[in-house]
């Protein structure tokens, strides 16, 4: 039996995971592949750390050595950071190896080259693992949905600020509490920045993005806001409407143009959404022919992640063909109706008492003013400059309030 | 461009939907496929009806013509029944031609030796319509999860049943109101007995049990007891202990045994399936590598149901690669621990008051007496022998109950 070679660039969670799974999943994998999978080689950057790598696997700090290896098919990268991520996968394509990554901001940000690259080198790139850990929302598009025409995907793509939002509303904590619980649990870094504030989302949002559309909108045109402005006594509010808040990554496709944005949302039950708690990511497709289907899952984690880098691993070697994404999914115009003039349902807090007299509301009790709205985009940012001290949250899915609550703006 | 000629059995819903989806997504079938396809025949039972077929189509009920037809590629079937479906795809196999089908108790029947005689004869058998509508469960278990090893399936996979569950909890509906709500609104038949007493259910589970295990259980050793029971009563006090009642279809392997169910369980709101309401369908699954991932979706209805046959479509043309389920997924044993031994939660309802006097209980109020039992399958089916008038329900997810309520049996 033929042996397939593949190198592991990083040795983190995501690492070791996949370099455990293949160990346990020989038979699996031999039975499905016709081939012996065997780890030849780890990259890391401490070599001196042990780290309970088998004898007779390459440990080495230098891609270099990679590189060298005789017959090598496949390199995993699981390390932090567009560099050297993204110079490490260029050579390994040039080299001829397949390559799977889990490496979501340097995937958004040069996702698109990789791919162009292993096309013209014949190999494939694996990057299931970027997006929503174990949750196989990429090959779900790319090879599930393939006459679909994908119209809006909207996503819980953030475990840490999910984790949070939850710890805020069940146990009554404030964000930083929340973020303490958070980062005991291991669940946020140190500096939790780039969850916290959808920075996360916002990368995994991209590369679905391209998935599903054939493109990316301009990074600048995306409104990109965190949770870490959300207040207990807003999560309080919501609740006292049916509703409770997520950050939602959203984007769609509308009159030949992709729109995008990552934002605390407010959702209602009848949202597919609406229940997703703790960690969990969960990703909602709507598609033309089926409608809207929902995936939910494991965002993280380090066997959940393995499972997608292996999964992908399958797909590479057995080269399955899948739709360019650009062909149909881009052909076809949509109708201009829809798209950032669309009205939604928005539900605007935090008012002050002057403009209370002045606007018209609807107070749910005394001393808390809200008031909802029916309003496009633009219109809500025209309103935020003149209420500059109120927040403004979408709301998904049918509002558990009276009907007509929603002024008309 | 070369043509692909496809013959549809039946004209019902699912047939029509499959027409008129072929009709509007031309273009994307012909860019996927590099061919155009075209709807050759239908098969229907009356003739006479004028169905607005397109003229040039041949609508015939005899099924010998449809077997004529020169070059036909791909035999569509979306009649109820297993006969003559069954006899019918035997033919088209024989003939040559892919077939796909969205016969649900047909497939649970004879899927098996389909798909071996399929395999003989060099063509592909699609049945992702057959469960849980536009939901793509089936192929996310066939090509999605390829090194993963299932454990357990658990869904709800009948709409009807759900629907009527969703109306009783919150319109405060009876059994038979509800049931007659579901037949206005067109989502149950004139005699609804196939849905509302978990037939339907069964037939899907059967056929996830063999894509995932790469066998059955033998049918008579499956529970299967549908919804009429449930009382207005029972849900108002499952709703008191935050549960849901859902008709949950599940089927798991372990210790080399298939064992599954299909019944009226407590769902908390911990467990993915506890916010599936109305029509919708979920399937969630454990397996050894990603965990727990969950699907959802639209289970009927004319486009998604058709999103199950186009999409399947596809896959046959592309003669896609998938694992062959009995290898490696029967290769390795599971723990024998597992299985009908283990202890579920379980609530039992409608204790009279002698019972209520020699057994300990847990009383959420006056007049209303419950007892929670930790126990496993065989204990319960005991203690339903000893108790003939009460009901017992498995409680799926973390119960919202004080800790340690549930009694050691």
């Amino acid at each position: 039996m033929t042996t397939i070679k593949i190198a592991l660039l990083g040795f983190g969670t995501v690492g070791q995971g996949v370099y455990h799974t293949i160990r346990t999943h020989q038979r699996e994998l031999a039975s499905i592949l016709g081939k012996k999978v065997e780890v030849a080689a780890v990259l890391i950057k401490n070599k001196e750390r042990d780290r309970g790598i088998e004898d007779g696997i390459l440990v080495t700090d230098n891609f270099e050595d990679i590189l060298a290896i005789n017959g090598l098919d496949v390199i995993v990268e699981a390390i932090v950071g567009r560099e050297p991520a993204f110079s490490y996968l260029q050579k390994a394509i040039y080299r001829g190896c397949h390559v799977i990554t889990a490496n979501k901001e340097m995937f958004a940000a040069h996702g698109t080259e990789l791919k162009k690259l292993a096309g013209i080198h014949g190999v494939t790139i694996g990057f299931e693992a970027t997006v929503a850990g174990g949750v196989p929302v990429i090959q779900t598009v790319l090879q599930l949905l393939n006459v679909n025409r994908i119209k809006k995907i909207e996503g819980i793509l953030n475990g840490t600020s999910n984790y949070i939002l939850s710890e805020m509303r069940t146990a009554g904590k404030s964000f930083e509490e929340a973020l303490i619980a958070a980062q005991e649990k291991g669940y946020a870094e140190a500096d939790p920045t780039n969850d916290v504030e959808g920075y996360d989302a916002f990368y995994k949002l991209m590369i679905l993005s391209e998935i599903a559309f054939g493109g990316k909108p301009d990074w600048d045109d995306v409104p990109r806001e965190g949770i870490s402005s959300i207040t207990g006594e807003q999560i309080k509010q919501a609740e006292k409407l049916g509703l409770r808040f997520k950050l939602i990554a959203s984007i769609q496709r509308a009159g030949g143009k992709i729109t995008g944005s990552v934002r605390p949302t407010l959702v209602s039950e009848s949202h597919p959404l609406f229940n997703i708690e703790g960690v969990e990511n969960s990703v909602s497709i709507e598609a033309d022919i089926v409608g809207r289907i929902t995936l939910q899952g494991p965002g993280a984690g380090m066997y959940p992640t393995a499972s997608a880098v292996i999964e992908d691993l399958i797909h590479s070697l057995l080269n399955r063909k899948v739709k360019h994404p650009s062909i149909p999914h881009l052909v076809k115009a949509v109708p201009e109706s829809a798209g950032k003039n669309e009205k939604q349902n928005w539900v605007m807090m935090g008012l002050g008492n002057s403009t209370l007299k002045s606007i018209p509301n609807w107070s749910i009790a005394e001393n808390e003013s809200l008031r909802f709205l029916e309003a496009d985009e633009t219109t809500v940012s025209r309103l935020k400059e003149q209420n500059n001290k109120a927040s403004f949250f979408e709301v998904l899915g049918e509002p558990v309030l009276e009907p007509n609550v929603f002024e008309k703006v």
